[in-house]
């Protein structure tokens, strides 16, 4: 569809002309590279796949990988390139990269592998199966907290705490007591680790009823998932298709917003809407369709007029001229243009060295990145030179549009919105400590009494809420009213009025 | 505009030119085809209302209705039509289907019939009218939920009883009491019935200004309205310009999920914000300008390549082939393809057999689907029969892109989700009861006191948005923190606190 | 990037040929076009910021300002002209506008002008250097409720107080007191006056860091900021940017919801949720890409079809025909059309007579435009007669789409919620004064108490949603149950509550 996307706007064949003496058909042209030719395997699995699932074929023939053989990804500048390996393996050179290209990779190594129609294929495609032609983006998410999203969660025990107490099914017993029960795996399969990740198992083979008959298939555990920690049946971590979707696998479609929000929403982590109220995200809406979101490098001004996240936080940047000039390499560990992290856990704090949280420990022995007091626990987290560092280099993004000043007094007031917004956190957490310390809550479970609940609104939805609109300059709605500082002063309120109504 | 469409998008007049032999004009012979004559009445009503009110002239213009007489339209193959109707009157079948052809018909059956310059015309064009044409969607639709939409929300003594609480009017009298009045017609118009639909009658005629002028025509109540269930001046129920919105009455509008989300929004009912942040909605997001949303019958991979509310749910879905392979009927009964209610009431149900709910009663005698404790009104509901074959039409639709495996392990999971959150509404219920019998609320009204409103948010809200959102997999933020699983744990706790604060 | 619109949606250079004689080429005329020679200093401003802030350099090339000279923009019919003024100075007459045209302006009578490069510029263009070419819109806007909107919040007793209630940290004492501080300007500017704009001061120059090296530049306070009330250091209210965004200034993005919707969200001002979810807005979201924004006058049907908040509340609307009959004129006094307020302060009300609210009193001595049991103060509003008129310019653009008698009903629909809703204030305000009188509240600061913050909810939360959702017929989702009348009943009930339990 990719080609396509070029004719049907017109609805009709645009041809150029040049003084009728020549005829050119960039159209067919561009329809017959896009069918570069399959391998044979790829071949047999269109056969039937073009009729039984022909959403996902399409979307496939409509690819970058349906059209450009990784011979022909390699002919092209190290700027321009999509593919950071050097070199792949002959077989995969010189075909496009289809079904079985992705499906038939590593089969000894994948618990999910399985024999389909008399050829050997995997059920779930991994970055480790990616990393043949993407070495360098894969490297550098396995290292993300995004990667460990799974661990980060379930092997926290604070975390682990709270998810528990949030997604646990509670029953009424006679005497109107509510009890708390373990959620089910499916139901943390259905919220928490549909963003962060499952851990997809096999559990033998079984047979399944299909269009085309039964077929004997691995029986996968916690499936389907595109959490962005997930475990794979090879072990690796995480889903390319997460952000690239399945069977386009697009560079562009990562690079908008839409991707991002799927799981960036309100009230956690409110990157989309924040996003989508901004006047970065204004511009976004009132002009994407006019931008290029497949060039690469990108380049700021020629290919687009205002940064979607992809900009500002992964895609390699550049400013054009006859050697495009690099502004930000490309990164796909999203937090490491970052130096304050603004989700806080919970108050807001350097961002940490490794991707791998769950082994943070703070000095109240807590494995939080701060004590509920706000020390942070700085051997865990990045330091100074490293938040300089790193400042510097968003900075960049932002001065190609905006002036060196406005850039500086812009994360002057975020700071300063930052620590303010910890100080709320801090308030609340005070009036907390002196609850459980006079017997208002109990503090076995630091979540399940509705004071608990109000003090977990605080840092995670309210506190957060502001830091995300302040640092995406124009998202005032957020600062404000919705989520914002009338929640955490009406919060903090509620906090108090629960402890003077239970004194 | 329909032409224009295509036209718009390039600025600039195209042209296909064949080594410069050939001059075609597609744009010029688009635009005759577009001004297919209209009759001699339409032409009368054009020649006033092209000045009076433009915008819905060139809405029409832009129309297939304007583009295609139902002679043209008989000539496409069943597959293709659009047409339902064998056979139209003579008078209609060889001109374009203009003002006259719709609000001109059937007037001796239109309490709102009047003579209107000469001529009698019918204000409101009513799915009666529409069936000239299109008899199978006017027979689907009126027994659907949908058609039936007034009655039952306002023939439901439980129903109307929280209806009344929440849109009358509230007077604090001298004692510092509330005072519930009940709701003015005015304020049921401008909430619920706004989507239900209102009751237009006539009561007599009255004289208006215009800018022609004064005029005398028919005075309407309850106007104006376009809810799903209008209950028509003619008797009959619906409005088709509900979803195929005038006066261009597009198929392609119809398919878009904007259109769906004008109703089917938070907290009661999000669908529309769900599929907005579902892995579908993203893909609907960054590609829908590439579609073919006008295309019949509606073809996966070629077409579209994720799937809107009305691919699911009411579109002739088809694979593309030779001769295309249908794999879902059309159908304008939005739940006939739906095996479970997911909007509980109070709990989730098989779908119910009538689309005149108002009719069930269960097992406490109450006109609702479920009892308070949760046994089901199977009399009135589909059987396990039919809940397969539903369930089977819908997976239809979803391996064409997904697998057997996963399409059935999705469901496998929602149906876990839907029995775990009925779970989540009864413990609120139980509370609910309990504090009944404890005297802590009265159950007279069950709508009307702080806690029971507690309660209606656990069902209504919370338990709603969770379902919906397990059922359009990759809405995470609603399942969890956005009205999800979180809401029903602090909001069951908020009914737990109130009880014991009032012990 | 104007010209580049439309040639992208092609992908492809678009050639007309007739029969092989005649080659055109418009795109690269209109690229021609598109390079009006800016003057010498422009170019050497480019010269050096196209290497350095290439995103805003691209934006301005893609402009109107970039591609035609005030004396060309002159050369239209009165209907279609862009500029106000008659004339121009000579000096800017001839060249295109560009970055000197515009900072280059009025240097003596702003404070933040300086010598950059050996040339005299200012950081911050202001509506008084815009006036140049747009006397009348800036005339216009200067006299707005928008241009004063820093007085009328900082400058207001009442809202004063709010906003030092929200916007205040608030610490607990080793008493578990919550005691409330004075808001940092930095958080006033993050959050209230990031809409309504800050007081931009030049506190002497700063020596800052560039990727040019070390530059003097002004130090701004309170910036960057483009709210719509910003007091400039020329003395000057409000920033064009604000809605015409730098450095493109467009019409067509100002005509775009998206942009209003920056500062116009939920829960207190929600009009652009409430539109997004109207028809109308379902039209926008379906159709708006093949809409033209950028003509002038804008005409209903031939350049849109549905209205945007541009249409209803500020542009130039017109019939199309030999000569466009104007059915609205142009304002940028946004509340020039509209006869009633329906932000409520804390009821609704007719429109101020002067955009500066500051100076009101009503009959209790407070600086609002109703007392807290409602009576208007009328001498600051205006009067019936002048309600009517502008009732009567809004109904114009209605029934360019709708009957004259669905517009009077829709508008009767309107008012009487607007009453009802009223209603539902006053009954919320005789607890709230019940619970002063009681003791159950102190009214020292009539904000910050838990039962208050409700109050606050049901006037500038609930209240004004319902109202935007009935003007805007079609968003029912609030008007009922998304911050509607549901919460306003279950709010009413919360402060009933709230009093009983501290009776």
């Amino acid at each position: 569809m990719e080609n396509m996307r070029f004719l049907k706007p017109c609805g009709c064949v645009v041809s150029l002309c040049l003084a009728g003496l020549l005829l050119c058909m960039p159209a067919l042209q561009a329809q017959q590279e896009n069918f570069t030719p399959p391998s044979q395997n790829t071949r047999m699995c269109l056969s039937c796949h073009t009729r039984f699932t022909p959403g996902i074929v399409t979307d496939w023939q409509a690819s970058r990988h349906a059209a450009v053989t990784p011979e022909m990804a390699l002919e092209k500048s190290a700027l321009e390139r999509r593919m950071s390996a050097e070199t792949v393996p002959d077989e995969l050179a010189r075909y496009s990269i289809g079904c079985y290209e992705c499906h038939g990779l590593n089969t000894d190594q994948h618990a999910d592998s399985f024999d389909h129609m008399g050829v050997t294929i995997n059920v779930v495609v991994s970055p480790n199966d990616c990393r043949t032609c993407h070495p360098t983006e894969v490297e550098q998410y396995s290292g993300s907290k995004k990667a460990n999203a799974y661990k980060n969660l379930m092997n926290n025990p604070v975390y682990h705490a709270l998810v528990g107490t949030v997604t646990g099914i509670k029953t009424v017993d006679e005497h109107g007591r509510v009890l708390l029960q373990a959620p089910s795996q499916q139901t943390l399969n259905d919220t928490c680790l549909a963003c962060h990740g499952t851990r997809i198992e096999v559990d033998g083979m079984h047979m399944i009823d299909t269009s085309v008959g039964p077929l004997n298939v691995p029986k996968l555990t916690n499936w389907p998932n595109q959490g962005v920690g997930r475990i794979n049946p090879d072990g690796s971590l995480g889903s390319c298709a997460s952000c690239h979707s399945r069977h386009a696998f697009s560079i562009a479609d990562a690079r908008k917003p839409y991707t991002c929000s799927q799981c960036h929403g309100e009230p956690d982590v409110p990157a989309g809407p924040v996003y989508e109220v901004s006047k970065h995200g204004v511009r976004f809406a009132s002009h994407w369709q006019e931008w290029n979101f497949d060039d690469v490098p990108w380049e700021v001004g020629d290919d687009f007029s205002a940064p979607t996240c992809a900009a500002c936080h992964a895609s390699l940047v550049a400013v054009s001229g006859d050697v495009p000039e690099v502004v930000a390499e490309r990164t796909h560990d999203f937090g490491a243009r970052l130096y304050t992290r603004i989700f806080g856990l919970i108050y807001s704090h350097a961002q940490p060295t490794s991707g791998d949280t769950s082994i943070i420990k703070n000095a109240d022995d807590l494995p939080l990145p701060t004590t509920f007091l706000g020390q942070p626990a700085d051997e865990f987290l990045i330091d100074e030179e490293e938040q300089i560092a790193r400042l510097g280099t968003m900075k960049a993004v932002c001065t190609t549009c905006h002036s060196s000043d406005w850039t500086n007094q812009h994360f002057e007031r975020f700071e300063h919105t930052v620590q303010e917004v910890d100080h709320m956190v801090l308030a609340a957490t005070k009036l907390m400590v002196q609850a459980w310390e006079n017997g208002v809550a109990e503090n076995a479970n630091p979540f399940d009494e509705g004071i608990e609940q109000l003090w977990v609104k605080q840092w995670l939805f309210y506190a957060n809420t502001v830091r995300y609109a302040s640092a995406m300059t124009g998202a005032q709605k957020y600062t404000a009213f919705h989520d914002g500082w009338w929640d955490l002063t009406h919060n903090l309120q509620k906090i108090k009025d629960h402890i003077d109504a239970h004194r």
